[in-house]
């Protein structure tokens, strides 16, 4: 006998696909969409197709955007001088938030990370030294990556790619992150805060 | 300026939705459908919409089932004289897997909870006593529910209920689970696992 019904099998089949989800959190899920009214069902299927066909790769920055050009490169405000390379698209939001950046985007697409095959050849790295080449107004390259083994390699990789454009190069700040106690942030952070410390 | 692109927000609100899964959870599946192949982003669609157009309720069991009649029900070899009361669809499939019990199931439809307003008439318990009444076969019901404070209400409250149709009445035993260690048991359990212990 069949433990579930074929299309609660199969609901719990594609959602495995999900990053970190196993079939019991898929089974969750399942008996959730379940429970979930007719109109909330089918917004949440068409939702998934609209995403589908409708998002596709900014042409300049490489995020994921309705349009050829996302609307941050083709916002004529931003600052010409900056652009900010981060690893993934969705990056870019977190960013956003912040409210403190004002350049423009490039999306690498991932951090090197030989063990797991992403050598420069699986990024956008030919596309980033192009468009740093050619664009004469680009003052700075800020390397926003995760402060972790993989996102020092790249950025260490791609300073020296960078170098001969003579454009400045920056990596976000280090230091202590609201919120945390001195006595348990580990001594890198710390020593990197004390070396940064600003004016008050 | 908008954070997301339409249909990413669309999609990241859609499976706020399900049980436990915030913002950033969304967002994290979302940007993981984005990058599925076109084919399991619509194999992910249809399967939702699948289940919402052919799962029904077992008019018997009360259990989701493809059929009016769902497949245990409908199994003439289980056995007619248990009766397994479960508080939810999803335990059956947890009972089945651990093979031990051949008889039929009813699902109550979740467990009493005065504080979350889950009360007697919000659960199947009239269909459940009309069965019990109706159905002669029936000689033992087993009310298999979480051992908790609610699980402990729902089984005390439906124990007085059935008591006069002169059924068997029990309940799932307690005791050590499979790799616990008795330096970490709670007295609870282990004063029911000594009140419970079994002959080797």
């Amino acid at each position: 006998m069949r433990r579930f019904p074929a299309p609660i099998h199969n609901l719990v089949a594609a959602l495995s696909l999900l990053p970190g989800v196993g079939p019991k959190t898929a089974l969750r899920y399942t008996y959730a969409i379940l429970r979930f009214s007719k109109t909330d069902q089918e917004h949440l299927a068409k939702a998934i197709l609209t995403l589908g066909e409708t998002i596709t790769v900014c042409g300049e920055c490489r995020a994921y955007s309705q349009e050829a050009r996302c609307e941050v490169c083709a916002d004529e405000r931003r600052e010409k001088d900056l652009l900010c390379v981060v690893a993934e698209s969705r990056d870019i939001a977190t960013l956003e938030q912040s409210g403190t950046f004002r350049g423009r985007y490039f999306v690498l697409g991932g951090l090197l990370n030989p063990i797991e095959g992403i050598t420069p050849d699986r990024l956008n790295v030919h596309v980033l030294l192009d468009r740093i080449k050619n664009d004469s107004e680009i003052k700075e390259v800020i390397l926003a990556f995760n402060p972790n083994v993989h996102g020092e390699a790249t950025t260490l990789y791609l300073a020296k790619l960078i170098k001969p454009f003579s454009k400045k190069i920056s990596r976000l700040a280090r230091g202590l992150p609201l919120g945390a106690e001195i006595e348990y942030a580990d001594e890198v952070t710390l020593g990197e805060a004390v070396i940064g410390r600003r004016d008050v």
